[in-house]
């Protein structure tokens, strides 16, 4: 079943200890559907300039991701400068060029109208609340958002979020949406805000997932090296929508693999510089990697004798 | 068998957003210490003055707490006094009134030579040394620190860190001692300096353990609340060392189980002033609260299908 990915689309610029890359292929649709597309077929739904090259289009296509929800407008592309430093979990900006960004209005193909799950990555809320109303009764509507958002268009994010099943934001923005220090005690706020789970990503110290009542947290995948942590949060949202739509009923076992997945997936992105390790990573090796992660993060039956 | 537990033995001033104590017990070996004798008897290896009162002596001594090594002082107790807002994982200092720890030169009692177990608060590191060579071949040393002695007391610490076989530090403190970013990468370097094996406290978001080739990785407790962080990370490795002290052999498997009683006895401390909490729980309520802790972290056992 196929899952449909709002979001951008961009050509990222990124210094970070390991190296320079100009114009890579980025943006938060493209690392979440790429990261679905090993386990789903996708229908990206985005905008581009008439600087993206048709190679990019064909290298979506042949991964299973549908194009035909990716508007092509005449400006230019989105592009993102920035770079990584130090403990490299905090991106630093540099240059901003939205470029067609300033004229999105998604539009849903009929094609992608029935996708049973619907991934609204990190944009403005109100084209993500336009963009929810064009599908036909989704399972599931999953959304991320950012710091900007959740500062400056509040309104807008919390008419948005009455219409999300799943959010998914770092603690840092969950603080921010509620005002309260403790992430944990947060969320029950979160959900009477309309989302019934919320999956809080936390970088190198996992992920934690509450359904309204019960609580799912697990450490990250201890990583030596960090190449480009660009799209990790894209890529672990990808990843568990993905895994989802390839679900046959959402039950909790299977949001808590999804998180695993996610959390597995997002480990091999900032392994490379763009979509470089996403890319290479079959379903495959997540198995031999889950079975690795297994051995780190498995708690014994008991601790009593 | 038992555990010595060497560091201080403190009053504590502290405000918290839940309310303000004045000169209540504290201490990096009183917390060590109380959590260490839920499950194995403690010696205590510390320094107080002429103002600490028997009340307190008799309360250690009714939980198994031998206080033979505690030196009676004709000075004043150490004194802390600070705050926690906010996020509540940073102590703020307001006054440290350091008094008889000046004189402090710890004394092994013959009674404490034979510990199987020496655990080495945080303190002075050339007090530390001093204090493993009174010990007739312990099975294993395990020291804590803190970033005071990481920059400016650095040549006696890796003397110390040559006879430690267990360090357990927060991830910026091994930042600190390794000047690595990255606190995977950063581990073996720190195995480098003498400790066999590494773990590493992240208050909210779990820990990490390293045995110089394997990872252990746990998430905390998921808290609503915490009313006073103080002695979160003493009671961690207390628990972690009576566990072990308990525990007939050091396997891998005991040591990651050690990992997760400190865990969940940490999360007690935290949840009450001074030694509230820790001092009401038993190893039965330990034991229902890892049932609970296991339904938060359990890993399934595949992601495939």
């Amino acid at each position: 079943m196929t899952v449909a990915i709002i979001g951008t689309v961009a050509f990222d610029s990124i210094e970070t200890p390991r190296g320079v890359h100009n114009r890579i292929l980025g943006g938060s649709a493209t690392y979440a559907g790429v990261a679905a597309s090993l386990f789903s077929p996708v229908h990206l739904i985005s905008i581009v300039g008439s600087d993206f090259p048709q190679v990019h289009f064909d290298y979506l296509e042949k991964r299973g991701i549908s194009t035909d929800g990716i508007i092509r407008s005449s400006g230019l592309t989105f592009h993102w400068k920035g770079f990584y430093k130090g403990d490299m979990s905090q991106a630093h900006t540099l240059q901003t060029d939205l470029n067609v960004l300033l004229e999105f209005d998604p539009k849903v193909p009929a094609s992608a109208a029935d996708s049973r799950i619907v991934f609204l990555g990190n944009f403005d809320p109100q084209l993500q609340l336009r963009a929810i109303k064009q599908f036909n009764r989704p399972e599931l509507v999953v959304m991320d958002s950012m710091n900007y958002w959740i500062q400056d268009h509040l309104s807008s994010l919390r008419e948005t979020l009455k219409l999300v099943d799943v959010l998914i934001l770092n603690d840092q923005e969950i603080r921010l949406l509620t005002g309260i220090d403790n992430v944990i005690q947060a969320l029950p706020h979160v959900v009477k805000m309309g989302p019934k789970r919320i999956i809080v990503k936390k970088g190198e110290h996992g992920a934690i997932m509450y359904n309204g009542s019960d609580f799912f947290a697990v450490p990250a995948m201890p990583l030596d090296e960090v190449v480009d942590p660009t799209g990790a949060g894209d890529s672990f949202a990808g990843g568990i929508v993905g895994y989802l739509a390839n679900s046959p009923a959402l039950t909790e076992e299977v949001f808590r693999k999804a998180v695993i997945v996610g959390t597995l997936v997002s480990s091999f992105t900032v392994r490379d510089f763009s979509l470089g390790m996403l890319e290479r990573i079959t379903v495959d090796q997540l198995n031999t990697e889950f079975a690795r992660y297994r051995q780190i993060a498995a708690i014994p039956e008991t601790v009593s004798r």
